[in-house]
């Protein structure tokens, strides 16, 4: 496929799409999520054929999202364990299951969040670190960062950013 | 492919997955939020080829995250315009952008947000709609909602949440 096409893109959408960017991979790594470990038991919720499950693993684990651990020698059994980088997944798998909730589940949310930290019901939010204020696509403006060299899109964001002229008083932490 | 299997499943991030999981897709949504709304344009900042990029536009259509618009009879030219259910996506996209900035941005940020209502730059968190706090993998419980019968997974949450018998004073709120 074209993985290699989207890891080489200088922005951080494609780079993440190109690893997760597939139903049955957000799938398996929803199942880890939930505690899911081991093949059987993946095999099993997901309904997939082997091949399938197997091939999206081994991506997983040469991604270095998934730890593989035999955890029986006879027969030989395996188990997948999130690493660090596989678990901030989760903010992703959290904004989908949202969307999904607010969209497509004419029935009511199939799962539902508790927040531990405060004991109560949770819908997840995408908030800006600095004021707590929400991020929305007519709040944000999107703007070239160091990584972004010859980024998709980024002539284009350049353009925007100089055709609004100077005014925002933030825009200079912004220059080059 | 697989679409009307993963809008089968009685799980949001499956019906999601279903919509959005497609590497394309996600980078056409991008252009879209970055405000690239043009046939000609997208397919100059995208690099691709034109029968997947009229293929993803078709799919976003039917899938009513995008409206097509005509600008120009002669020749005929048109443009793409996010639906409401199309913006509402955009929480996804910063999760996923603020991952791979994390973890796939060995030159820094290609992108950079400024979040318009405070002014500052913004790094997008995921929080609780109740108290604010971060929401993570190690301070979430998944539970069973309405919709989720037969849902996949849910019979091993389920369990889960008896073997950890009663003791939350929020538990009850989960009860059926």
């Amino acid at each position: 496929v074209d993985r290699n096409r989207f890891a080489a893109m200088h922005c951080s959408i494609a780079r993440t799409a190109g690893v997760v960017g597939d139903p049955w991979t957000l799938l398996v790594l929803r199942d880890l999520f939930l505690g899911i470990n081991r093949y059987e038991e993946l095999r099993r919720d997901l309904g997939i054929a082997t091949n399938m499950l197997a091939d999206r693993l081994d991506r997983l684990v040469s991604d270095g999202l998934v730890e593989r651990r035999r955890y029986e020698q006879r027969p030989p059994r395996d188990e997948f364990l999130l690493t660090a980088r596989g678990r901030d997944l989760f903010t992703v798998a959290l904004t989908v299951m949202a969307w999904g909730d607010r969209h497509e589940a004419p029935d009511g949310p199939p799962m539902r969040l508790r927040h531990d930290g405060c004991g109560h019901p949770a819908t997840p939010r995408v908030t800006c670190d600095h004021c707590g204020g929400e991020l929305r696509l007519d709040n944000v403006t999107v703007l070239p960062g160091p990584g972004g060299r010859d980024a998709p899109g980024t002539t284009v964001v350049a353009e925007r950013l100089l055709r609004r002229g100077p005014g925002h008083p933030a825009d200079e932490q912004w220059s080059p």
